[in-house]
Protein backbone atom coordinates (compact mmCIF):
# COMPACT_ATOMS: atom_id res chain seq x y z
CA UNK A 1 0.00 0.00 0.00
CA UNK A 2 1.39 3.77 -0.71
CA UNK A 3 1.49 5.89 1.78
CA UNK A 4 -0.74 8.37 0.38
CA UNK A 5 0.55 12.50 1.40
CA UNK A 6 -2.96 13.34 2.70
CA UNK A 7 -2.93 10.15 4.79
CA UNK A 8 0.26 11.33 6.61
CA UNK A 9 0.49 13.69 9.41
CA UNK A 10 2.22 17.38 9.74
CA UNK A 11 5.60 15.17 10.08
CA UNK A 12 5.51 13.26 6.91
CA UNK A 13 4.18 9.91 8.79
CA UNK A 14 1.34 8.00 8.00
CA UNK A 15 -1.58 8.45 10.70
CA UNK A 16 -1.62 5.63 12.97
CA UNK A 17 -5.75 5.62 12.26
CA UNK A 18 -5.14 4.69 8.62
CA UNK A 19 -2.85 2.05 9.56
CA UNK A 20 -5.42 0.31 11.76
CA UNK A 21 -7.87 0.66 8.90
CA UNK A 22 -5.18 -0.99 7.06
CA UNK A 23 -4.81 -3.86 9.35
CA UNK A 24 -8.83 -4.29 9.46
CA UNK A 25 -9.08 -4.23 5.72
CA UNK A 26 -6.01 -6.91 5.75
CA UNK A 27 -8.19 -8.99 8.25
CA UNK A 28 -11.04 -8.81 6.26
CA UNK A 29 -9.05 -9.58 3.32
CA UNK A 30 -7.51 -12.53 4.91
CA UNK A 31 -10.94 -14.25 6.57
CA UNK A 32 -13.20 -13.44 3.13
CA UNK A 33 -10.45 -15.84 0.99
CA UNK A 34 -10.69 -18.04 3.59
CA UNK A 35 -14.43 -18.22 3.80
CA UNK A 36 -14.71 -16.22 7.54
CA UNK A 37 -15.53 -12.78 5.81
CA UNK A 38 -18.16 -10.23 6.78
CA UNK A 39 -19.89 -10.69 3.72
CA UNK A 40 -19.94 -14.94 4.07
CA UNK A 41 -20.62 -14.28 8.34
CA UNK A 42 -23.91 -12.29 8.13
CA UNK A 43 -25.37 -14.78 5.39
CA UNK A 44 -25.63 -16.34 8.60
CA UNK A 45 -26.95 -13.61 10.25
CA UNK A 46 -22.88 -13.34 12.16
CA UNK A 47 -20.44 -10.78 12.27
CA UNK A 48 -16.75 -10.17 13.39
CA UNK A 49 -16.70 -7.67 16.31
CA UNK A 50 -13.20 -6.15 17.39
CA UNK A 51 -12.46 -6.69 20.74
CA UNK A 52 -8.53 -5.72 21.50
CA UNK A 53 -6.25 -3.55 18.86
CA UNK A 54 -3.09 -2.77 19.52
CA UNK A 55 -0.02 -1.59 17.19
CA UNK A 56 3.45 -0.85 18.28
CA UNK A 57 5.82 0.35 15.51
CA UNK A 58 9.40 1.24 15.51
CA UNK A 59 8.70 3.59 12.77
CA UNK A 60 5.46 4.81 10.90
CA UNK A 61 5.29 3.92 7.27
CA UNK A 62 7.27 7.60 5.51
CA UNK A 63 4.38 9.97 3.09
CA UNK A 64 5.22 8.38 -0.51
CA UNK A 65 6.66 4.99 0.18
CA UNK A 66 5.20 1.50 -0.08
CA UNK A 67 4.24 -0.76 2.94
CA UNK A 68 3.25 -4.10 3.10
CA UNK A 69 0.33 -5.66 6.08
CA UNK A 70 0.33 -9.35 6.44
CA UNK A 71 -2.18 -11.13 8.72
CA UNK A 72 -2.53 -14.41 10.39
CA UNK A 73 -4.60 -16.29 12.90
CA UNK A 74 -2.29 -17.44 16.02
CA UNK A 75 -5.84 -19.19 17.88
CA UNK A 76 -9.28 -19.48 17.99
CA UNK A 77 -11.35 -20.82 21.08
CA UNK A 78 -14.85 -20.74 21.21
CA UNK A 79 -15.11 -17.35 21.94
CA UNK A 80 -12.48 -14.91 20.89
CA UNK A 81 -9.64 -15.32 18.10
CA UNK A 82 -6.30 -13.73 17.92
CA UNK A 83 -4.99 -12.35 15.04
CA UNK A 84 -2.11 -10.96 14.00
CA UNK A 85 -0.12 -8.02 12.10
CA UNK A 86 3.09 -7.62 10.47
CA UNK A 87 4.16 -4.31 9.11
CA UNK A 88 6.98 -3.78 6.32
CA UNK A 89 8.35 -1.53 4.40
CA UNK A 90 7.69 -2.58 0.59
CA UNK A 91 11.36 -1.14 -0.89
CA UNK A 92 13.43 -2.17 1.83
CA UNK A 93 11.77 -5.34 3.18
CA UNK A 94 12.22 -3.83 6.76
CA UNK A 95 9.96 -4.61 9.86
CA UNK A 96 8.42 -0.94 10.94
CA UNK A 97 6.13 -3.01 13.52
CA UNK A 98 3.20 -5.45 14.31
CA UNK A 99 -0.11 -5.62 15.84
CA UNK A 100 -2.13 -7.69 17.82
CA UNK A 101 -6.01 -7.86 17.51
CA UNK A 102 -8.04 -10.26 19.62
CA UNK A 103 -11.86 -10.64 17.67
CA UNK A 104 -15.35 -12.26 19.33
CA UNK A 105 -18.02 -13.21 16.59
CA UNK A 106 -21.51 -12.12 17.58
CA UNK A 107 -24.87 -13.17 16.66
CA UNK A 108 -26.51 -10.18 14.90
CA UNK A 109 -29.99 -10.31 16.54
CA UNK A 110 -29.11 -10.98 20.45
CA UNK A 111 -25.83 -8.59 19.60
CA UNK A 112 -24.33 -11.28 22.06
CA UNK A 113 -20.94 -14.01 20.94
CA UNK A 114 -21.89 -17.25 19.65
CA UNK A 115 -19.46 -19.86 19.20
CA UNK A 116 -16.54 -19.80 16.63
CA UNK A 117 -15.95 -23.04 16.46
CA UNK A 118 -19.78 -23.96 15.68
CA UNK A 119 -19.52 -22.41 11.88
CA UNK A 120 -18.38 -24.62 8.84
CA UNK A 121 -17.56 -27.16 11.95
CA UNK A 122 -14.59 -25.45 13.35
CA UNK A 123 -13.00 -24.59 10.00
CA UNK A 124 -11.15 -21.41 11.25
CA UNK A 125 -8.69 -24.14 13.08
CA UNK A 126 -7.23 -25.09 9.76
CA UNK A 127 -6.01 -21.22 9.13
CA UNK A 128 -4.32 -21.31 12.73
CA UNK A 129 -0.23 -20.16 11.78
CA UNK A 130 1.22 -20.57 15.53
CA UNK A 131 4.77 -21.00 13.87
CA UNK A 132 4.76 -17.24 13.13
CA UNK A 133 6.15 -15.01 15.71
CA UNK A 134 4.72 -11.59 17.02
CA UNK A 135 7.13 -10.53 19.10
CA UNK A 136 5.14 -7.45 20.89
CA UNK A 137 3.89 -8.07 24.18
CA UNK A 138 -0.05 -9.13 24.38
CA UNK A 139 -2.89 -6.73 25.15
CA UNK A 140 -3.20 -5.98 29.18
CA UNK A 141 -5.45 -4.58 30.98
CA UNK A 142 -5.13 -0.85 30.42
CA UNK A 143 -4.70 0.91 34.54
CA UNK A 144 -5.87 3.97 35.15
CA UNK A 145 -7.15 6.34 37.96
CA UNK A 146 -10.61 6.10 38.36
CA UNK A 147 -10.87 9.97 38.79
CA UNK A 148 -8.71 10.73 35.65
CA UNK A 149 -10.73 14.02 34.18
CA UNK A 150 -12.33 14.83 30.99
CA UNK A 151 -10.35 16.65 28.53
CA UNK A 152 -12.92 16.34 25.52
CA UNK A 153 -16.27 16.25 25.08
CA UNK A 154 -18.87 16.12 22.07
CA UNK A 155 -21.96 14.22 20.48
CA UNK A 156 -21.13 12.08 18.27
CA UNK A 157 -21.01 13.13 14.84
CA UNK A 158 -22.49 12.50 11.37
CA UNK A 159 -18.81 10.92 10.15
CA UNK A 160 -18.36 8.85 13.14
CA UNK A 161 -21.25 6.19 12.19
CA UNK A 162 -19.75 3.91 9.80
CA UNK A 163 -21.82 1.07 7.88
CA UNK A 164 -23.27 -0.56 11.32
CA UNK A 165 -25.07 2.44 12.62
CA UNK A 166 -22.11 2.35 15.33
CA UNK A 167 -19.46 4.93 16.03
CA UNK A 168 -16.47 3.39 13.84
CA UNK A 169 -13.15 1.84 15.59
CA UNK A 170 -10.88 3.61 13.70
CA UNK A 171 -12.44 6.97 14.52
CA UNK A 172 -12.04 6.52 18.39
CA UNK A 173 -8.03 5.74 17.56
CA UNK A 174 -8.22 9.52 15.66
CA UNK A 175 -10.51 11.10 18.29
CA UNK A 176 -7.91 10.15 21.06
CA UNK A 177 -4.75 11.26 19.26
CA UNK A 178 -6.33 14.92 18.83
CA UNK A 179 -6.33 14.97 22.47
CA UNK A 180 -2.95 16.07 22.42
CA UNK A 181 -1.52 19.42 20.71
CA UNK A 182 0.63 19.62 17.60
CA UNK A 183 3.40 20.50 20.07
CA UNK A 184 3.09 17.59 21.95
CA UNK A 185 3.51 15.40 18.66
CA UNK A 186 6.48 17.30 17.32
CA UNK A 187 8.29 15.62 20.73
CA UNK A 188 7.30 12.88 20.82
CA UNK A 189 6.15 9.73 18.50
CA UNK A 190 3.63 7.24 19.63
CA UNK A 191 5.47 3.66 19.99
CA UNK A 192 2.72 1.42 21.34
CA UNK A 193 -0.94 2.12 21.14
CA UNK A 194 -3.15 -0.67 22.65
CA UNK A 195 -7.62 -0.13 22.35
CA UNK A 196 -9.97 -2.20 24.16
CA UNK A 197 -13.59 -1.95 22.65
CA UNK A 198 -16.16 -2.14 25.74
CA UNK A 199 -19.47 -1.11 24.53
CA UNK A 200 -21.21 0.04 21.52
CA UNK A 201 -21.72 3.74 21.14
CA UNK A 202 -24.74 5.28 18.82
CA UNK A 203 -25.61 9.05 17.24
CA UNK A 204 -27.84 9.94 20.40
CA UNK A 205 -24.76 9.51 22.91
CA UNK A 206 -22.31 11.96 23.90
CA UNK A 207 -18.58 10.88 24.14
CA UNK A 208 -16.24 12.13 26.95
CA UNK A 209 -12.28 11.62 26.93
CA UNK A 210 -10.92 11.09 30.10
CA UNK A 211 -6.88 11.14 30.25
CA UNK A 212 -4.45 9.54 33.23
CA UNK A 213 -1.14 10.96 32.45
CA UNK A 214 1.02 7.96 33.81
CA UNK A 215 4.00 10.08 32.92
CA UNK A 216 5.62 12.32 29.98
CA UNK A 217 5.45 9.43 27.74
CA UNK A 218 2.42 6.63 28.75
CA UNK A 219 -1.17 8.12 28.62
CA UNK A 220 -4.23 5.69 29.92
CA UNK A 221 -7.88 7.26 28.15
CA UNK A 222 -10.85 5.72 29.19
CA UNK A 223 -13.66 6.83 26.48
CA UNK A 224 -17.51 6.41 28.45
CA UNK A 225 -20.87 7.45 26.65
CA UNK A 226 -23.69 9.57 28.40
CA UNK A 227 -27.08 9.61 26.65
CA UNK A 228 -28.50 13.02 27.69
CA UNK A 229 -26.55 15.80 29.96
CA UNK A 230 -26.33 14.85 33.37
CA UNK A 231 -26.90 11.07 32.58
CA UNK A 232 -24.50 8.55 33.67
CA UNK A 233 -21.37 7.51 32.06
CA UNK A 234 -20.65 4.51 30.46
CA UNK A 235 -17.49 2.74 29.43
CA UNK A 236 -16.93 1.94 25.66
CA UNK A 237 -13.43 1.99 25.60
CA UNK A 238 -10.46 2.02 27.31
CA UNK A 239 -6.66 3.07 25.78
CA UNK A 240 -3.20 2.85 26.56
CA UNK A 241 -0.68 4.56 24.92
CA UNK A 242 3.24 4.50 24.98
CA UNK A 243 5.19 7.58 23.42
CA UNK A 244 8.99 7.88 22.76
CA UNK A 245 10.87 10.93 22.48
CA UNK A 246 11.97 12.09 18.80
CA UNK B 1 -10.84 2.03 -6.57
CA UNK B 2 -12.84 0.27 -4.17
CA UNK B 3 -15.64 1.92 -1.49
CA UNK B 4 -13.99 -0.12 1.17
CA UNK B 5 -16.34 -0.03 3.86
CA UNK B 6 -15.07 1.83 6.72
CA UNK B 7 -15.11 5.10 4.15
CA UNK B 8 -18.71 4.60 3.84
CA UNK B 9 -21.27 6.12 5.84
CA UNK B 10 -24.27 4.77 7.50
CA UNK B 11 -26.43 4.97 4.34
CA UNK B 12 -23.64 2.94 2.66
CA UNK B 13 -22.35 5.51 0.15
CA UNK B 14 -19.06 6.12 -0.05
CA UNK B 15 -17.93 9.71 2.06
CA UNK B 16 -17.92 12.84 0.04
CA UNK B 17 -14.29 13.53 1.91
CA UNK B 18 -13.02 10.39 0.62
CA UNK B 19 -14.29 10.78 -2.78
CA UNK B 20 -13.01 14.58 -2.55
CA UNK B 21 -9.45 12.82 -1.63
CA UNK B 22 -9.37 10.00 -4.28
CA UNK B 23 -9.87 13.33 -7.15
CA UNK B 24 -7.16 15.18 -5.14
CA UNK B 25 -4.92 11.69 -5.54
CA UNK B 26 -5.85 11.11 -9.50
CA UNK B 27 -4.54 15.00 -9.82
CA UNK B 28 -1.92 14.33 -8.37
CA UNK B 29 -1.07 11.35 -10.04
CA UNK B 30 -2.03 12.83 -13.69
CA UNK B 31 -0.12 15.96 -13.17
CA UNK B 32 2.90 13.67 -12.06
CA UNK B 33 2.69 11.63 -14.87
CA UNK B 34 3.24 14.69 -17.48
CA UNK B 35 5.57 16.73 -16.27
CA UNK B 36 3.76 18.61 -13.50
CA UNK B 37 3.18 17.51 -9.85
CA UNK B 38 3.71 18.09 -6.94
CA UNK B 39 7.27 16.37 -6.09
CA UNK B 40 8.40 17.95 -9.71
CA UNK B 41 7.51 21.81 -8.66
CA UNK B 42 8.72 21.48 -5.57
CA UNK B 43 12.44 21.04 -6.92
CA UNK B 44 11.50 24.42 -8.55
CA UNK B 45 10.17 25.82 -5.10
CA UNK B 46 6.59 25.99 -6.52
CA UNK B 47 3.40 23.93 -5.56
CA UNK B 48 -0.28 24.09 -6.69
CA UNK B 49 -2.92 24.97 -4.37
CA UNK B 50 -6.58 23.99 -4.42
CA UNK B 51 -8.37 27.27 -4.75
CA UNK B 52 -11.88 25.71 -5.89
CA UNK B 53 -13.58 22.28 -5.81
CA UNK B 54 -16.77 21.40 -6.60
CA UNK B 55 -18.00 17.90 -6.69
CA UNK B 56 -22.07 17.11 -8.08
CA UNK B 57 -23.12 13.41 -7.69
CA UNK B 58 -26.16 11.67 -9.32
CA UNK B 59 -24.91 8.94 -6.92
CA UNK B 60 -22.28 8.10 -4.42
CA UNK B 61 -20.14 4.91 -4.93
CA UNK B 62 -21.70 2.35 -2.75
CA UNK B 63 -19.90 0.09 -0.57
CA UNK B 64 -17.91 -2.54 -2.11
CA UNK B 65 -18.34 -1.46 -5.42
CA UNK B 66 -15.21 -0.19 -7.38
CA UNK B 67 -15.49 2.90 -9.13
CA UNK B 68 -13.10 5.52 -11.43
CA UNK B 69 -12.10 8.57 -11.20
CA UNK B 70 -10.93 10.20 -14.56
CA UNK B 71 -9.43 13.89 -14.96
CA UNK B 72 -8.22 16.22 -17.82
CA UNK B 73 -7.37 19.88 -18.03
CA UNK B 74 -10.00 21.93 -18.83
CA UNK B 75 -7.84 24.84 -19.48
CA UNK B 76 -4.27 26.69 -17.94
CA UNK B 77 -4.16 30.53 -17.75
CA UNK B 78 -1.27 32.40 -16.09
CA UNK B 79 -2.78 32.25 -13.03
CA UNK B 80 -5.20 29.28 -12.85
CA UNK B 81 -5.58 26.33 -14.49
CA UNK B 82 -9.15 24.46 -14.19
CA UNK B 83 -9.02 20.20 -14.12
CA UNK B 84 -12.15 18.53 -13.98
CA UNK B 85 -13.22 15.17 -13.10
CA UNK B 86 -15.87 12.35 -13.66
CA UNK B 87 -16.62 9.28 -11.52
CA UNK B 88 -17.89 6.02 -12.99
CA UNK B 89 -19.04 3.16 -11.29
CA UNK B 90 -16.46 0.18 -12.40
CA UNK B 91 -18.39 -2.54 -13.10
CA UNK B 92 -21.89 -0.84 -15.33
CA UNK B 93 -19.65 2.17 -16.84
CA UNK B 94 -22.37 4.32 -15.53
CA UNK B 95 -21.01 8.08 -14.68
CA UNK B 96 -21.94 8.96 -11.09
CA UNK B 97 -20.90 12.61 -11.19
CA UNK B 98 -18.76 14.77 -11.95
CA UNK B 99 -16.21 17.03 -10.68
CA UNK B 100 -14.80 20.95 -11.08
CA UNK B 101 -11.86 22.36 -9.35
CA UNK B 102 -9.59 25.31 -9.73
CA UNK B 103 -5.92 25.17 -8.91
CA UNK B 104 -3.02 28.07 -8.39
CA UNK B 105 0.59 27.69 -8.62
CA UNK B 106 2.17 29.43 -5.70
CA UNK B 107 5.88 29.80 -5.19
CA UNK B 108 6.54 28.44 -1.97
CA UNK B 109 9.14 31.23 -0.62
CA UNK B 110 6.73 34.14 -0.85
CA UNK B 111 3.21 31.83 -1.16
CA UNK B 112 2.04 34.10 -3.49
CA UNK B 113 0.45 33.29 -7.38
CA UNK B 114 3.43 32.74 -9.91
CA UNK B 115 2.94 32.29 -13.60
CA UNK B 116 1.49 28.51 -14.53
CA UNK B 117 2.57 29.18 -18.11
CA UNK B 118 6.46 30.11 -17.09
CA UNK B 119 7.25 26.44 -16.27
CA UNK B 120 8.58 24.09 -18.70
CA UNK B 121 7.71 27.13 -21.33
CA UNK B 122 3.88 26.64 -20.75
CA UNK B 123 4.03 22.87 -21.37
CA UNK B 124 0.94 22.61 -19.52
CA UNK B 125 -0.89 23.69 -22.51
CA UNK B 126 -0.13 21.09 -24.42
CA UNK B 127 -2.21 18.87 -22.06
CA UNK B 128 -5.63 20.74 -22.47
CA UNK B 129 -8.10 18.85 -23.32
CA UNK B 130 -10.58 21.29 -23.99
CA UNK B 131 -12.83 18.50 -26.37
CA UNK B 132 -13.88 17.03 -23.34
CA UNK B 133 -17.26 18.31 -21.70
CA UNK B 134 -18.30 18.60 -18.31
CA UNK B 135 -21.64 18.76 -18.08
CA UNK B 136 -21.94 20.27 -14.09
CA UNK B 137 -22.06 24.07 -13.79
CA UNK B 138 -18.80 26.25 -13.24
CA UNK B 139 -18.57 26.72 -9.39
CA UNK B 140 -20.22 30.21 -8.69
CA UNK B 141 -19.93 32.71 -5.90
CA UNK B 142 -21.01 31.68 -2.62
CA UNK B 143 -23.96 34.20 -1.17
CA UNK B 144 -24.66 34.62 2.03
CA UNK B 145 -25.91 36.16 4.75
CA UNK B 146 -23.28 38.23 6.48
CA UNK B 147 -24.38 37.61 9.96
CA UNK B 148 -25.08 33.85 9.42
CA UNK B 149 -24.84 32.37 13.04
CA UNK B 150 -21.83 29.87 14.24
CA UNK B 151 -22.82 26.65 14.98
CA UNK B 152 -19.68 24.97 16.05
CA UNK B 153 -16.16 26.45 16.87
CA UNK B 154 -13.36 24.32 17.69
CA UNK B 155 -9.16 24.41 18.01
CA UNK B 156 -7.33 23.14 15.15
CA UNK B 157 -6.43 19.28 15.76
CA UNK B 158 -3.34 17.17 15.18
CA UNK B 159 -5.80 15.23 12.52
CA UNK B 160 -6.74 18.29 10.59
CA UNK B 161 -2.99 19.43 10.11
CA UNK B 162 -0.93 17.75 6.95
CA UNK B 163 2.23 17.54 5.27
CA UNK B 164 2.44 21.20 4.27
CA UNK B 165 1.49 22.28 8.13
CA UNK B 166 -1.68 23.80 7.39
CA UNK B 167 -5.42 22.51 7.94
CA UNK B 168 -5.55 20.18 5.02
CA UNK B 169 -8.26 20.86 2.21
CA UNK B 170 -10.63 17.40 3.04
CA UNK B 171 -10.56 18.20 6.68
CA UNK B 172 -13.30 20.67 5.86
CA UNK B 173 -15.42 18.79 3.72
CA UNK B 174 -15.69 16.71 6.94
CA UNK B 175 -16.36 18.92 9.45
CA UNK B 176 -18.28 20.84 7.33
CA UNK B 177 -20.44 17.55 6.80
CA UNK B 178 -20.47 17.13 10.52
CA UNK B 179 -22.32 19.95 11.01
CA UNK B 180 -25.81 18.49 10.19
CA UNK B 181 -26.90 15.92 12.58
CA UNK B 182 -27.23 12.12 11.50
CA UNK B 183 -31.19 12.43 11.33
CA UNK B 184 -30.76 15.14 8.19
CA UNK B 185 -28.72 12.33 6.50
CA UNK B 186 -31.48 10.22 6.96
CA UNK B 187 -33.35 12.74 5.20
CA UNK B 188 -31.41 13.77 2.74
CA UNK B 189 -28.19 13.02 0.40
CA UNK B 190 -25.75 15.47 -0.52
CA UNK B 191 -26.14 16.31 -4.51
CA UNK B 192 -23.63 19.54 -4.90
CA UNK B 193 -20.88 20.43 -3.15
CA UNK B 194 -19.10 23.22 -3.87
CA UNK B 195 -16.33 24.40 -1.55
CA UNK B 196 -13.91 27.54 -2.35
CA UNK B 197 -10.53 28.12 -0.60
CA UNK B 198 -9.85 31.09 0.42
CA UNK B 199 -6.90 31.52 3.07
CA UNK B 200 -4.73 29.13 5.35
CA UNK B 201 -5.18 28.00 8.88
CA UNK B 202 -2.81 27.12 10.78
CA UNK B 203 -2.41 24.48 14.35
CA UNK B 204 -2.67 27.42 16.71
CA UNK B 205 -5.69 28.99 15.07
CA UNK B 206 -9.53 28.46 16.13
CA UNK B 207 -11.99 27.56 13.26
CA UNK B 208 -15.76 28.75 13.39
CA UNK B 209 -18.41 27.25 11.12
CA UNK B 210 -20.95 29.68 10.30
CA UNK B 211 -24.32 28.23 8.94
CA UNK B 212 -26.47 30.17 6.50
CA UNK B 213 -29.97 27.61 5.98
CA UNK B 214 -30.99 28.95 2.59
CA UNK B 215 -33.39 26.38 2.46
CA UNK B 216 -34.22 23.36 3.50
CA UNK B 217 -32.38 21.85 1.01
CA UNK B 218 -29.83 24.48 0.37
CA UNK B 219 -26.88 25.77 2.53
CA UNK B 220 -24.14 27.95 2.57
CA UNK B 221 -21.17 28.11 5.09
CA UNK B 222 -18.69 30.12 5.44
CA UNK B 223 -15.94 29.13 7.74
CA UNK B 224 -13.78 32.32 10.09
CA UNK B 225 -10.18 31.25 11.62
CA UNK B 226 -9.38 33.33 14.77
CA UNK B 227 -5.81 33.55 16.27
CA UNK B 228 -7.28 33.76 20.18
CA UNK B 229 -10.32 34.32 22.11
CA UNK B 230 -12.24 37.69 21.06
CA UNK B 231 -9.84 38.27 18.35
CA UNK B 232 -11.23 39.26 14.70
CA UNK B 233 -12.29 36.62 12.28
CA UNK B 234 -10.43 35.96 9.11
CA UNK B 235 -12.81 34.04 6.32
CA UNK B 236 -10.86 30.58 5.21
CA UNK B 237 -13.17 29.04 3.42
CA UNK B 238 -16.86 29.42 1.81
CA UNK B 239 -18.65 26.49 0.46
CA UNK B 240 -22.37 25.80 -0.80
CA UNK B 241 -24.05 22.56 -0.49
CA UNK B 242 -26.89 21.07 -2.38
CA UNK B 243 -29.11 18.30 -1.08
CA UNK B 244 -31.62 15.97 -2.46
CA UNK B 245 -34.73 14.23 -0.49
CA UNK B 246 -34.17 10.78 -0.40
Amino acid sequence: MLAEPFHCDFTHALHMGHLGNCMLNAADFHSTARGFGMSYLNTVNKTWVLSRLCIEMEDMPQQNTRFTVTTWVENALRFFTQRNFCITDEQSGRTLGYGRSVWALIDLSTRQPTDILAVKDGDIVKWIDSDRHCPIAAPGRVKMNSDAPVVSSFKVRYSDIDINGHVNSIKYIEHIMDLFPLSFYREYKLHRFDIAYVAETYDSDTLHFHVDDLSETEKAIRVTKSSNDGAEETEVVRCSMIFKKN
